[in-house]
C-alpha cells in the first residue's frame, strides 16, 4: 500500500525481496506507528531473527518472509555440489522454521518453495526456482487479499460506519490485508465511509497498526476504547463489523481471533449488526472438530499491567499503569461461535460459517 | 478501610475532617496506586480546587467533601454579624458548587448542611450545626454503603468469581463503596472468592483504584483487559457481575455508568450470568423518563490515544500509544437498559430495576 514519509509517497509491501543485494526487505513493525523504516536482512539468519523478534508479524507476512528467507539462504550457497546444497538447504529451512515454532505459515510457505525447486537439475537452477516460488507465494498472498476485497467491498455502502478489531491489515499480510481489504476496495470504488478502530488492549494493535494503515490510505477513521463499541452500536452508530482471524474451523465455523473479538460479536448480535470475518484459505483448519480444543495462549501479565508508547520527549517507553501489587490474567485469543457470525469473506466468495465444510473443495481443502 | 503503608496499617476514610486545624483531609487519588498520601486543604477555596482537580472523585466522596468544605468555610468566619455571615455562606456555597458544575452530589450535600444550620440563633451555633451536619452526611454515606454490603453479600458464595468494572469502591465514597460493599461484607463473613477487575480503559480506574483497594484489603483479584471478560464468561470462569452507577432512572430502571458497563451487561445476559448494580438512594433519578436523555459526556481524545503510568525510573508520565495522525471518539458513559440487569442492590434491599418506581417511598423518593 501507499506510505507517505516526509511528504513523499511510495508503494510498499510488508515483505519484499532485493534480488541484487540478496536481502529480504521488511517494514520494521515494532517502530510503527511512531517511525516508518524498512530493514534489509543481510542473510537468512538475520531473516529468522526478524521473525523471532517480531520485526514482522501476521500470518501471511511471516509466511512470505520465511519463503524469501529460504530463497535468500539458498542463493548464498557457493559451488555446484548438489549433496552439500541439500545439507545447506536443510539448515536454512530448520533455522527459519524454528524462528516462530508455533506458527504454521512459515513452514507451509517453505514447503511450497521446496516442492517448486525440486525439479531443478543444478544448484543454480534450484536457486532460481526457489526465488521464483517465494515470489509466487508472496504474489499469491496479495491476490488472495485482492479477491477478499472484491467480495467484501459489496458489504460497504456509502455513509456506513464500519468497526474493526486488532490488525488484520496489510501489515499482517504481504499487502492489502484481509479485514481491511473490503475497505480499501470500497475506497477505490469511490465509496465514503468511516472506520472505528478498536484500540485492542492489551497490545493496542488497533490504535497503532490499523489506525496507521488507514491514516496512510486516507480512510476516515476514529480510534475507540474497547469499552465504547457497545455504546456506539446501541446508538445506531455502527453498521457493520469486519475482523480477521487466526484460525477458522472448517467443520464448525468457529473463529479464533484476538481477545475481544467474541465480545464484539456478542454485541453485534445483540444489536442486530452484521458481523463478518475475512480470511484467506490458509486460515481454515479442516481437521479440528471443536473450537474449545484451540489452545488459548496466556500471555505475559505485563501487557495488561502497563502500556508501550512514546513520551512527550519522543522516547519509546513502557509504563506501569496498574496497581503495583496486583496480578493479571491475559488470554491472547478467544473463540467466537458460528451462530454469532453473519459471514466468512474468502477469496472465493462469502459463506455462512456453517457452510464452509460443504464448500471445502472450492475453498482449497486437501483430501 | 485499612491501608498499609511501609508495614503500618491504619484505617482511613476517603474524606475526613480535622476539627482542630479546620482542614478537610483527602486521599490524594491522582497519585494512586503508585503513592498513598493524605492532603489537608487549608481553606474552602483549596477544597474546591481539590474537587475540580480530581484529588477526590466519586459521587459520595465529592458530596462529603463539599459538605465538609462548606462547614470549613463557615467556621473560618470571624465575628457575630449574622447578615455578613449569610453573605459569606453564599460565597462559600457557590465556590464549592462551581467546583464540579455537572455533579449533583456536592449541591445536594451542601443543601443538607444549609437546612441543618438554619435553626442556629448565632453565628457560632450555625457554625457548629454546619459541621455536625457535614459529619452526619459523611456518616450517612458510610451507613448506606454498609447496608448495601449486608444485602449484596448474600449474592457472593464460596468459590465464586466476581467481575467488576471501573471503581465504585470506597475511594468513590466516604468508605466501603457500593459495588465493593458486598465483597468487603462477604470477606468479613469468611467467604473465599476471586474478583476480576476490568482494566476500564481509557482511564484505567479498575487497574489502578479498584485493584489497589482490593489489594489493600487482601481480597484475591486479577486485572483483565476489557476485551477479556467475554472469553472468561464463555469458559464459565465468571459467576457474578457487580458494578456501580452514576445515575439510575427510578422510572425505567436504566443505568448510566462508566463506558463499557453496557458491554459487560450484554455479555452477562448472553452467557446467563447475573448482573447487579449497587447504589445508594442518592443515585436514583426519579424525574427523567428516558435513559437516552442522559447526557453522555464526550471526553478528551488524549485519554484514548495514550495512557498514564509510571516509568521504570518511577517517574509519572503520559505516553502516546496510538498513531500520531489519528483521532479518537471518547464517550465517558453508557446506558444499560433494565432488561439486562438482574437486580439493583440498595441500602433497602435488592430490587428488580423495573420495581424501583413502585418502591419509591421506601427508596427515599421525595413527593
Amino acid at each position: 500500500m501507499n506510505v507517505t514519509v516526509k511528504g513523499r509517497t511510495g508503494h510498499y509491501r510488508t515483505v519484499a525481496f532485493d534480488t541484487a543485494a540478496n536481502a529480504v526487505l521488511l517494514i520494521e513493525q515494532r517502530l510503527l506507528p511512531h517511525e516508518f523504516k524498512i530493514v534489509a536482512t543481510k542473510n537468512y539468519r538475520e531473516t529468522a531473527i526478524a521473525i523471532t523478534d517480531m520485526v514482522v508479524r501476521g500470518a501471511g507476512a511471516i509466511g512470505a518472509t520465511a519463503a524469501y528467507g529460504l530463497a535468500q539462504g539458498l542463493r548464498a550457497f557457493k559451488g555446484g555440489d548438489l549433496k552439500k546444497f541439500a545439507v545447506h538447504t536443510h539448515t536454512v529451512y530448520q533455522t527459519l522454521a524454528d524462528a516462530r515454532p508455533t506458527a504454521v505459515d512459515p513452514v507451509n510457505a517453505m514447503n511450497d518453495v521446496l516442492r517448486a525447486m525440486a525439479p531443478g537439475a543444478t544448484v543454480a537452477e534450484q536457486q532460481a526456482l526457489a526465488l521464483a516460488a517465494a515470489e509466487e507465494f508472496a504474489n499469491g498472498d496479495v491476490a488472495h487479499c485482492e479477491a477478499i476485497g472484491r467480495h467484501g467491498a459489496k458489504l460497504i455502502r456509502n455513509g456506513m460506519r464500519v468497526l474493526t478489531h486488532c490488525n488484520a491489515g496489510w501489515l499482517a499480510f504481504v499487502d492489502i490485508g484481509t479485514a481491511t481489504a473490503p475497505m480499501y476496495a470500497a475506497q477505490q470504488a469511490g465509496k465514503k465511509f468511516q472506520v472505528f478502530c478498536d484500540e485492542t488492549r492489551p497490545r493496542s494493535q488497533g490504535a497503532t497498526l490499523t489506525a496507521w494503515e488507514l491514516a496512510q490510505q486516507g480512510i476516515d477513521h476514529r480510534i475507540i476504547a474497547d469499552n465504547a463499541a457497545g455504546h456506539f452500536m446501541q446508538r445506531g452508530d455502527i453498521d457493520l463489523v469486519i475482523v480477521g482471524s487466526d484460525r477458522v474451523l472448517g467443520r464448525t465455523g468457529e473463529v479464533a481471533n484476538k481477545i475481544g473479538t467474541l465480545t464484539k460479536a456478542v454485541l453485534a448480535w445483540h444489536h442486530r449488526i452484521p458481523f463478518y470475518v475475512a480470511i484467506p484459505e490458509s486460515t481454515i483448519d479442516w481437521n479440528m472438530k471443536d473450537g474449545f480444543d484451540i489452545p488459548i495462549e496466556e500471555r505475559s501479565e505485563s501487557e495488561v499491567l502497563g502500556a508501550w508508547g512514546v513520551t512527550s520527549k519522543g522516547k519509546r517507553e513502557y509504563i506501569r499503569v496498574a496497581n503495583p501489587t496486583s496480578g493479571a490474567r491475559n488470554p491472547g485469543f478467544d473463540v467466537t461461535p458460528a451462530e454469532l457470525i453473519t459471514g466468512i469473506i474468502t477469496p472465493h466468495g462469502i459463506f455462512k460459517p456453517t457452510d464452509l465444510w460443504k464448500n471445502r473443495k472450492k475453498l482449497g481443502a486437501k483430501e
